[in-house]
């Protein structure tokens, strides 16, 4: 049970989009580069991150991503969710047909109360707050 | 981010232990009838429970399993842990060296954070509750 390799580079990615002045159009390699992330991956990443409308994509020479909401707006849980889809912390979480056991399960009662309550955790963090402890973490190196 | 199906077979099949009164010796063919899950994943899932110390391997003629603790001191984090290993919620809470950011990283404070709710909620349901339920049901069928 782990966030993918996927979410994690998303969130490093939104962490340093939410760095930049508000409006300001950044390109992938240049993400890809600070945050120590595979370009091509972040690329993919950013367009479901885009279809999510977390980030706006901007074509043209000028082209790039800018945020599309405030940073203080957007989640962990927003961007585990753009990459991942809704979170589903067992099989049987995730649809109405995964098991026969289902309607009487008090396993899976018991799952959903935990999902719950790692979806409000994930909601608890916005990027203004990641954003910040970054900066500041790369101030002090300068 | 989900259970492994290992999990999801390992929480089964402890609910059908602690269904049993104590000390009962019950084989693993059963288990999987009984419970929906396919006997030789199970048989490997019950060699871990044991290594874990919630069930106990017996020998012989009337071998089989039974449980190593009551029911109420197992909890569901300590099934998962015993199929999955520790709860690592992101590749840079396993281990020491798991990413070049980790000294500083804010994204990595926060979902150790939330990683920690995520094994609290788990640890919070245990195995007699689980099994009073499952037996509710059963006996409504009868």
């Amino acid at each position: 049970m782990k966030l993918t390799r996927a979410s994690d580079y998303a969130i490093r990615g939104v962490v340093y989009m939410s760095m930049q002045p508000q409006g300001s159009i950044v390109v992938i390699p240049e993400v890809a580069r600070e945050m120590d992330v595979p370009v091509g991956f972040l690329a993919r990443i950013f367009q479901s991150l885009s279809r999510a409308g977390i980030v706006i994509s901007h074509r043209g020479k000028k082209g790039g991503y800018s945020m599309a909401r405030k940073p203080e707006e957007v989640t962990l849980r927003d961007v585990v969710e753009a990459v991942e889809g809704d979170i589903k912390l067992n099989i049987c979480l995730d649809g109405y047909n995964a098991c026969d056991r289902m309607s009487f399960c008090p396993v899976r009662k018991e799952l959903a109360n935990v999902q719950n309550d790692l979806v409000t955790s994930l909601g608890k963090t916005n990027f203004a707050d990641l954003a910040v402890q970054e900066k500041a973490h790369r101030d002090s190196l300068e």
